[in-house]
């Protein structure tokens, strides 16, 4: 790929109006709002003897804010470390996000939410899964960032929003694995989602555009918004959709004490791996949310503290490490190139967070949860009301192969799709360059003033 | 003006005290805190059999705080796109805000909450309603952004918000139009307030400083902090103050597809009038949440989730076409310099959101909303219980309309007002220069670092 | 201090591990979670005929989310203004508070929440109480920013929060002092326990940083996010863990208030003492969140809207006065190098707030307050029935010695410690200086790349 065109001047407008077309006419047929956000509420109301604020709303709506600034600024300035390609962070990024929103709440809801007349009934929980949903796509951008156009990226949300819709159907209500923080659904899945597609796209002669594959002081300062993002409103990521009371507020807590203890053990060995001790913003910047990954699927389980205080401070060490040598040997010896490390951020703790949620699920029992809390916790209700703990680590396990095998199967087949030679990427020596798909103005003026300024003092 | 004074030193902090130490005497003299914020709210809720969560306090305060990000972070950010203002957007934006809160707590209070002693009782609302009232000053500031002394910017402020309390008292009290996130009272009207500030003030040789005139890479990225926090909470803006229950939900989920049906179309027009298909950020930064200004009257009724869309689908070619188009034939010939374009972002939206929020009433029905549903989200009630919802669909066209002759009658009276010689505001070749009111020390240094690292180079 | 070793290779990462590893034991032995975040709180909701709704988690946690994005974005960007110290301004308070915030919930769970089985019960309120704890650390690093190694930062935090679980075990418990916001436990314990640091770590020759010891343009623009988010979310500061229902509503009332009028007179200031008028961006992002400190105390109290305005009103003249005169006569005359200006934005205001509450609380009356307002506005119940205002007048007052005396005590102990020559601290020249503890790739290459396209254009 060294002579490619890299115009999208008719095909990126095309996909985006087509698009937003479909969705207009798709949610017309099919998305309405649900009790609590119709007028008739106010009967409902009355007629069930509740208050205002039994609606879902002030449940969640403070959760779904803090998910939603993770989507946007969070995954939006983590990418924007490269010195050259802030605007296609944040910019793709929110570009991916707003695309693929409106799709997964069609998707979720054909699987999830489809009444008796066959319309989906939306409210805020339905948001907060469309940008759960969205979440796995901008993982996987993490691997291809600066190497994809942005015809390129909306394939990537279209199929990957598709394929999370059907995986988390299987994992939450086939399977019946909890996955409240999405480690399995969203971690894994969107990770080696990513990784396959980046697999796919190999390219042996990336090195043309090392000169942009860094950072500069003030880009790794803006990706620090980013992280910070993340990290503070993970605890809200985990407990958005899990039980009203108790369960929210577990996963609350287990969340900030994972996040904490990893960032003590990445700072570590950062520090202890570099030849002067000195620490690299690099893992700063990812491997300190690595807890929050790993504690997504048993946040609202009885982890117990010092238990999430244990899996941070593992994830931290796994994590800094698949930094230091995991992300080099993949790029030389399994010619998978990772451009923000999500195997070392989402995959790894993915991973762990699965078999965590597997273990403890399959250890609760009665005496530490309570009969009445066994069943609210796991959702022993129904179908599943004979289902015992030792089983529901089973799912658990079940799950988390399921969430692998969608995401290597789906990243493989979508990654074939991008191959085609009609998306528009970048050649090798334009890779993480805004001028590829952005006006960039100034770069050039402010070299030149230098310049010029410098040839009037000659005179 | 190729010759002015910039020097504020005497007048910038004469104004700020004196004006600080009348809103102490007035404050002292009208405000008090209302029954919910008073501590005989225990005996109250003693009284009444309540619980302390039916303190509004409850319902309010998330929507309220993202709010006040929006305002502070928000509008400051969403400025500093300019590279060498980012002290006056990001600071000045601050002073208006934190002068103007305070006068509209007081001007909305007479209007709206004097009880039969005299005094104005404030709780959660009137913070958010404050807030909201500094926004239509914070949205003309976008159109004089550069051109203006902080003198100028806090008389503007000073009228703004006077007129802003009057014109809202008339559309919402005695018009009994509904306008829960603004498109009429706060955009409308505080767009063509600035506009016609602008127009007033209009600098035939502002080209003089043209080279200040644009961005440079990271001051875009900054920009983008502002819209992303515009944009993800925006929802809570146009839901803040919206009834309790399903009035608020439904806000939310409108305003959410809406601007998510924006970003699609924004892009794509972007990218279709750029020569080689790249992508603005000037059109990212602002047209994105033009979907989010056209939905705020609109966003309580019965838009339907494919009617938000649409509306979105409809302001984000607008907004983005105004920005190509529009404002320069607005600076060329009608002489209207709009440095923000917020023509593009507020006014025209503003518009929209006015007719769509009249359609919406207009066409509102028993079936639709329920007969409750109806009273309670039209608030046909007391001396408007006759009203009907054709009626009701007229009322916000006037509404419309007042907002619109307030905007400007008001900037054109303002703008007199601001051409009178005394307020010291910058020269031709002195705009968009954060020098002419902040002390800025490094910029001379680092270029002399620079050209001094080369006069050692050639020694 | 001419040549130290920076280097902290082995110490830094074997004060983590070791530390988190004693985190984990701890938490093993000691941390178990509370009614509301256990399975059992099903059972206990029935059994009490409670709703979800009155798990304290929804009445605490938006305000929680705020506090933590102050601790972790707004101490840390607020820091970021050095042109070559963000990454240790934003990587170390991140470093800072991770690392206390778990030592806090020891600390202050044995104080103030051990049970019978001598188990500490956590929840929502205790994540908050030890993210304030980390904020008074956090403050401390202000006075020594750039000049100490993240070893000494890890001491400075231990210590520091074992003396303000102490102090504020005396303050709050023994004493029977309110301190909602912190005024006197939080600011004037952290600031004047960094001050002594501070003082004890006096370098004569500091000097030979001074070309690292100012901003560049985007680094105060960094800044400013620092303090608007520290500004907007000051009222969830103060309100945060005060009495549910009226107290949170006035608590952000009051503060909201002193914030708006201290951004006024803090610019006044800054201008009127300017030789040309000119606004500083120092006072901008430090003197305009002196209010919000001043009233952490009195907030949840009858504190008067008007008298919120008073005293930010202050605050912001003696604050900013500080930067201008204060600060430069510490350090000449004083030997204290305060790098941040903690003693204009938390020493004094911290002051100043704990005497606004003294009298306030002075001067409560049932007749004001009503009976039963009285009695939960200041606790009045149990040993403490019989106390009247003029007493707990009183009680501040010794409360905020008890603070002084802490802080002043404890910081020359640990500024003793931390003057021994094991720390790895840096030069004087070196101080300000990330490449001490970062891996810093970029800026010789910049500077590189602008000097090699010079050379090539002079060939």
């Amino acid at each position: 790929r060294t002579k490619v065109n890299t115009n999208v001047h008719i095909s990126f407008p095309a996909v985006c109006f087509v698009w937003q077309t479909a969705m207009i006419i798709l949610f017309g047929i099919f998305i309405r709002y649900n009790e609590e956000s119709d007028p008739h509420w106010v009967e409902h109301k009355k007629a069930n003897n509740l208050s205002d604020l039994d609606n879902d709303f002030y449940f969640r709506y403070p959760s779904f804010q803090d998910v939603h600034v993770m989507i946007f600024i969070g995954f939006g300035f983590l990418m924007t470390f490269l010195k050259r390609y802030s605007f296609g962070a944040v910019g793709f990024n929110f570009l991916i996000a707003a695309f693929g929103i409106q799709w997964a709440l069609l998707m979720q809801g054909w699987f999830h939410s489809l009444d008796a007349e066959g319309k989906i009934r939306i409210g805020v929980e339905n948001l907060i899964n469309a940008d759960f949903c969205v979440a796995s796509c901008l993982i996987a951008y993490g691997a291809v960032l600066g190497k994809v156009s942005n015809v390129q990226l909306l394939v990537l949300t279209l199929f990957g929003v598709t394929l999370f819709a059907v995986d988390e159907y299987i994992i939450v209500s086939v399977i019946h694995a909890r996955d409240a923080g999405g480690s399995m659904s969203i971690h894994t899945f969107g990770a080696y989602y990513g990784l396959c597609i980046s697999w796919m796209l190999y390219r042996p002669n990336l090195n043309q555009s090392s000169r942009l594959q860094g950072s500069v002081y003030h880009s790794d300062v803006f990706a620090m918004i980013g992280t910070l993002f993340l990290w503070m409103f993970w605890p809200s990521f985990n407990s958005a959709i899990s039980d009203h009371g108790d369960g929210q507020h577990r996963a609350v807590i287990n969340t900030y004490l994972a996040l904490a203890s990893t960032v003590l053990t990445c700072m570590a060995i950062s520090s202890l791996f570099n030849k002067h001790g000195k620490l690299d913003m690099v893992h700063i910047q990812n491997s300190t949310l690595a807890g929050g990954v790993a504690v997504g699927t048993a946040a609202e389980f009885m982890l117990m503290p010092y238990g999430a205080l244990i899996v941070g401070f593992c994830c931290g060490i796994i994590s800094t490490l698949g930094y230091i040598y995991l992300t080099p040997f993949m790029e030389k010896h399994l010619k998978i190139q990772d451009t923000c490390g999500i195997h070392n951020l989402h995959a790894m703790p993915g991973l762990i967070g699965g078999i965590v949620g597997a273990i403890t699920a399959a250890s609760a029992s009665k005496s530490v949860y309570g009969e009445e809390g066994l069943i609210n916790t796991f959702d022993f209700e129904g179908k599943f009301k004979d289902v015992v703990p030792t089983q529901q680590g089973g799912y658990q396990a079940a799950g988390l192969c399921v969430a692998l095998c969608f995401g290597v199967g789906g990243g493989i087949l979508v990654g074939c799709i991008l191959r085609l030679p009609i998306w528009g990427d970048p050649a090798d020596d334009n890779c993480f360059n805004d001028e590829a798909y952005w006006e960039v103005r100034q770069y050039q003026t402010t070299m030149h003033s230098v310049v010029h300024s410098i040839h009037l003092q000659k005179l």
